[in-house]
């Protein structure tokens, strides 16, 4: 499928997967064909690098997906919830990195234990405070065993994590916790400031990484993870000291990481199939997919809730909860009443949130409806 | 529960439901008490005026929570589409009105045949267009009862609708096609934009449907049902000739509601618990609850992504799939790390549907846990 017409502004255009026929409307459709090949390709090119990669599967939460990435080399996964690590072990799955902060009291001390008395499965967990290492070291319980820990640096994206400099004063205090600190990790969301602003961010994770390794080593620890993490700073930081890159949204592709150019036009295998339902006012037409099924997700460099490559020159510009208007220059072409038009999400890891299942497609093909295992697993 | 201190900018000071205390988070919390009185308010104020409410169910998609709504003397229950009505349907309610321009063709058409074939139902759609309503008049099929239809009127919302002059015209080609034209409905969504465009957006729909209503007199259509829907202009649309209300996000309460003046402060029924698990970073702490849990609903007259009521220095300045960066001015207090924290979200339908139940509870006390039975269902 090529993509007619000049892009609309701010929008490089996006080869979409070819949408099924007669699929109830709205509808989540992944072309797995496109995901094998974005799977590889990551693959193979931090595999020539030396760096493993171990995917962030927040993105799309399903257990088959996740086969596909380790099918393709991948190391492990990660996730960023107690709640897709449970629904990903339930899956097979027996090498997960929560590159979360976890603060285990209550239930979710009980769940983290019942997670870490597994001996089948490969658990680790991220820290950024010696309260929350305290937490951690305290679900180990009875198990004999202690909890493999990662200690999470920032590296100027000013969310969380330690400074780099203080690396080895929190790893040494884990350590004297009785955890098992295996390394440290980052999170390049800076980069999501702008295409401008990867380069950047992918130099600060390598060098707060570096830091932040050395540090260990100094207490005593030694780093055997050294873990960066963002889909657009996948290759940049993919050096150094670095042992491994947890990209997530590469699998799927959305209208971010192709305007950031970190997926390639025809990388996209994730849309939204709508119905053009209203064409009542002047000016526009009405689909069926709203902020209940691509969310309000809009960075400032993109213009509208999500594009319609077949349409370049239409805009997104409102969202409800189950319809969105789609704003139709003068004398450019629009879809017609009741015509289903491929929609492509800004931001994929939201959207697929929302949805139960997916249709999984090879070249427009229906191949099944695959549950989306993890939804709603935010805690 | 009081709040303390000066409201954030552009929030009004909201009294949050009590927390019950050791819920595993994030976690959606909804206050029962506060339903009810919300329920029996607005009943109450639509009571004596004579007009009827039928409220929409896409805020909470609880069968239970519409039932609340029922037994304070509501007459009916609105749905934004047919998973919605076939969800509370199998929950027993039997008066759905479908206030959606549904185009009815493939799963769909069967799907709406299959509600209607139900003699046990009184269900009515929407339509705006004829060639919508020539799907809706297939999809009665061979029950021998035509599908009852309601014609959306756009009241300067420039969303969907027919203009009100062109009323007549396409209730007419509706009842030629055989369906059964019961009324006509708008929704006043431009009070949204503020809350001084309140009282115009509710002379808008009271003015635009007198107008549509007369053309379909004119007609010969009998307009059983004048129908004007949304929180802000409840009260002041509840006059001339609109027999019945749809009001939805009414019942559980918003930052956006309060905000507008449509909900009392101490009329939020809906909040999340959320934990501090990083106080890495210095001048914010880190909460739980980010894009997959409050979504990026951020109307351009609220500040942040929700706020948190007993900190109104706070703002909620970023999130990540599972983050909230919680900005705190210099010399505020702050919470500590692993405090649980009661977050407003700015709008709560589509929070809710992020959640597949909720903690039921009144006055801080978990009275149970509550499915959204129909969660996800967008279609």
């Amino acid at each position: 499928v090529t993509t007619p017409g000049a892009p609309a502004p701010g929008v490089t255009a996006i080869e979409p997967p070819a949408l099924p026929a007669g699929l109830d409307t709205p509808a989540l459709v992944i072309d797995i064909g496109i995901v094998e090949a974005n799977a590889r390709r990551l693959g193979d090119q931090l595999r020539a690098r030396g760096v493993a990669l171990r995917p962030h599967t927040k993105t799309h939460k399903s257990v088959a997906l996740a086969r596909i990435q380790l099918a393709a080399g991948a190391a492990g996964i990660t996730v960023g919830t107690l709640g897709e690590a449970e629904v990903m072990a339930a899956g097979g799955i027996d090498d997960i990195f929560v590159a979360y902060p976890v603060w285990a009291v209550g239930p979710k001390a009980a769940r983290l234990a019942a997670l870490h008395a597994r001996t089948d499965l490969a658990l680790s967990v991220g820290f950024d405070s010696v309260a929350g290492a305290e937490r951690l070291a305290a679900a180990a319980g009875s198990s004999g065993r202690p909890v493999r820990v990662v200690l999470e640096i920032d590296p100027g994206n000013g969310r969380t994590g330690v400074a780099p400099a203080r690396a080895g004063q929190f790893a040494g205090a884990a350590r004297d916790l009785g955890l098992d600190v295996i390394g440290v990790f980052t999170h390049g969301g800076h980069a999501y400031r702008g295409a401008d602003a990867i380069a950047g961010a992918a130099a600060d994770e390598v060098s707060s990484l570096a830091v932040a390794a050395d540090l260990l080593l100094a207490a005593g620890i030694e780093p055997q993870v050294v873990s960066a993490g963002s889909t657009p700073t996948a290759l940049a930081a993919a050096t150094g000291p670095v042992t491994e890159i947890r990209a997530g949204t590469y699998l799927l592709g959305d209208r971010i990481q192709v305007f950031l150019g970190a997926s390639p036009p025809d990388g996209v295998a994730i849309a939204i199939a709508a119905t053009v339902i209203s064409t009542a006012v002047d000016g526009q037409v009405v689909i069926d997919a709203g902020a209940k099924t691509l969310t309000k997700d809009m960075p400032d460099y993109l213009i509208g809730f999500g594009s319609l490559p077949a349409y370049p020159d239409a805009t997104i510009e409102r969202v409800f909860d189950y319809h969105a208007v789609v704003r139709t220059p003068e004398g450019s072409r629009r879809p017609a009443l009741g015509e289903v038009v491929t929609v492509i999400p800004n931001h994929c890891c939201v959207v697929v949130d929302l949805h139960d299942e997916f249709v999984a497609t090879r070249a427009g093909e229906i191949v099944g409806r695959w549950p989306v295992d993890a939804r709603g697993r935010s805690r």
